[in-house]
């Protein structure tokens, strides 16, 4: 079993509790100390001055659509869709588009410090294998939504597919498989009811997007009188497997029931900005008790990946939509973007203790912009980018050494990466 | 005299001027062309993937603040100052601290694209010293406000320390001598004008904190029945060579007289949002025709001197304000960031053509998170930071190569730093 420490001048074992000149000591996928004397006869990573901190749970993605990063921006939701995505993906996304473009977010979310990620999309198998290639932990989900998509061109057959797809992960020690319907907007209510209880009867995470705009309310209050919330609620589909992404066009109600029931929210801040969508209420949903994990969304709207920067606009984003610079301080949102996020997954990770998966990355804490240092969870949030990170350890295996990526031969990939660029862009 | 080449696969000449697989070739300290022929007998730098653009320009900075980076956040405006920040400038900002936490600045502006900043703060001096030595072009000021300084006890000498220091530094090469009154609530209106007067006199650029919150247009108004613009423009303070700084609270009448008189503007969204100052009405003032650039403020409220994080968030954080998705475009965005910057400063930099200043910066195009590639400025803004650039050229001068900064020692000046560090956690 291998085993070795990890040592920095600065060890954030969770947003609460930061220890100074630390080790951390790791044992086949698990932690099995975190010390202040130095371990003898042990390979040891890490530097006096580092921070070593949980890896990022990045809790909204789709990464197959890396591979559209930056195709549009700047255009009305619809126009943005219609004009650029949709058809894009009729005509591009396939087997290895998913698995390249899965391969391509997976590289970038290493090398930025995210150790774990919630997707959803099309020929999710094909994210599912990039991800155990690339050594990230991950939460698949092939979109379940009683309409025909580029990998179930038949919904009658959806069921049967989702539920091989469930069978064929379940085991897996890295990925996990969860069910995905698009939204209360997009799917009929008896499909809603249908992807929920397969969620429900094999024991797994059910996500959904929820209140992304005021549109989509609006339509749903049109055609059901009620809310998206109170939708999804009504045909049982709120509980504590229960993952709602977005939730922008919230109301007090609403609020008051995500937290009744036990969901779980991803917040994907520059996204709902990109998209003019919104600003979640956050700091109430938090007063609410919810769990409130971070998300980055797909690269067609964001456009990268990288969890701190991520963090650094959600900071900032509700101090100036509530008039508050107290609310929302560096340690609440770097809990968010781990100790939430494991929440939300129902995964005892997302803070370095004694027993939990050796999830764990060192920043390099001699780049300029984290010098001076006074506060490491601070830095983690305001300063750094997830180009600090030097090395990444994902259930005990060193999967970024020194910025180099061990699991993936990254010439190779851009390489294949930038043959499907030039069939895009010729489109 | 020095020539190189600079290769890239996409050159941005400026924001709406991108040329694919072509060579800068640079001679002294400026561009003498931009071609598609590969030159012969040349030193040539960059790769056929790279973004080869203008280098960025940081409108609004305290460079020495920088070793209070991370001190104290999350706290409202007034407590943060009186607790923290007074209190430690009284006690730790001299030379040494200015000339060392202006180094340090310098060394992560150059590491992530800054060419040019423009400063303001107590013994300029040093940051010209510090600037100077690291190769980074800055306009200095020494704070000139009417009441005693760390730099300057006694306000009746001002005057003249101030014109002592314009003296020293008008005829340098790479650093220009502002004025910087602080603001018209804490500076007395004859202050205001004698600043301005000796700014005119000089012929040199003057700044000013203006309209940063609404407590600063309420407390102005009480005192003088006038908004801080209309205040600074009864006193002659607007015009072409005034560059006010935040302009968060300001209404359409502030906007038309600032447009009117050709002041520019410093947009410190970063800031303005994690002191919970406000959103400044920016498309409004595009709209009017001002020259708005990007700042990143200090250290002490924002916490990094990152220009791209910087423009990633301008252009996200006016869509969701406005519901408008397609305000502030990727290219408005750059424009301002490089364009608008230069203008402000009345340089003639700021893109790259024939005859400009060669202050060049080259972003590695084979890091993840700019794979694939549809459109160069779209990636400067929405999915770069800082540390995608690889080499930095400021004035013909090649300072930062392969990620290696080439006038500083970066490990001595880390360890001094680190020893304020220490006094200050002491204090």
């Amino acid at each position: 079993m291998n085993s070795f420490a990890v040592q920095g001048g600065y060890i954030i074992k969770s947003a609460h509790d930061v220890m100074q000149d630390g080790y951390v000591i790791v044992e086949g996928t698990r932690i099995q100390d975190i010390t202040d004397v130095k371990p003898l006869d042990m390979e040891i990573i890490g530097h006096a001055h580092d921070i070593v901190m949980p890896g990022l749970i990045n809790l909204h993605t789709h990464a197959p659509m890396t591979l559209f990063r930056g195709l549009a921006d700047d255009l009305p939701l619809m126009q943005w869709l219609e004009d650029y995505i949709f058809p894009s993906e009729k005509k591009f996304v396939n087997e290895e588009f998913a698995y390249l473009g899965s391969l391509l977010a997976a590289l970038e979310m290493l090398h930025s410090g995210t150790t774990a990620f919630c997707d959803g999309y099309f020929f999710e198998d094909q994210v599912g294998r990039a991800a155990r290639e690339a050594g990230l932990r991950t939460w698949i989900a092939e979109g379940f939504v009683g309409f025909p998509t580029p990998s179930i061109a038949d919904p009658a057959r959806a069921l049967e597919y989702v539920r091989g797809f469930i069978k064929r992960w379940r085991d897996d020690e890295l990925i996990q498989p969860t069910i995905f319907s698009h939204g209360v907007y997009t799917c009929e209510p008896d499909f809603l009811a249908a992807a929920y209880d397969l969620a429900e009867e094999y024991d797994i995470l059910y996500q959904i997007h929820l209140c992304e705009t005021m549109h989509e309310v609006r339509q749903v209050r049109e055609k059901y009188h009620m809310s998206p919330v109170e939708l999804l609620d009504s045909i049982g589909g709120l509980s504590t497997r229960t993952l709602a992404h977005h939730c922008v066009a919230v109301g007090p109600g609403d609020i008051m029931l995500l937290a009744c029931r036990g969901a779980s929210i991803s917040h994907n801040a520059e996204s709902n900005m990109k998209l003019a969508a919104g600003v979640a209420p956050i700091p109430a949903m938090l007063r609410a008790g919810i769990t409130v994990g971070i998300g980055t969304d797909g690269c067609a709207s964001n456009n990268n990946l990288d969890m701190f920067g991520e963090m650094a606009t959600v900071a900032k984003l509700h101090k100036v939509h509530t008039h508050d610079p107290s609310v929302l301080d560096a340690a609440t949102v770097l809990a968010m973007a781990t100790d939430h996020g494991a929440r939300a997954l129902r995964f005892d990770g997302g803070r370095i203790q004694k027993g939990a998966p050796a999830d764990i990355i060192i920043l390099n804490g001699n780049r300029p912009n984290l010098v001076p240092i006074y506060n490491p969870v601070s830095h983690a949030v305001y300063a750094a980018t997830g180009a600090d990170v030097r090395d990444v350890i994902v259930g005990g295996r060193i999967v970024v050494q020194d910025h180099r990526c061990l699991t993936i031969d990254e010439e190779a990939l851009i390489k294949e990466c930038r043959k499907i660029q030039k069939l895009i862009a010729r489109r």
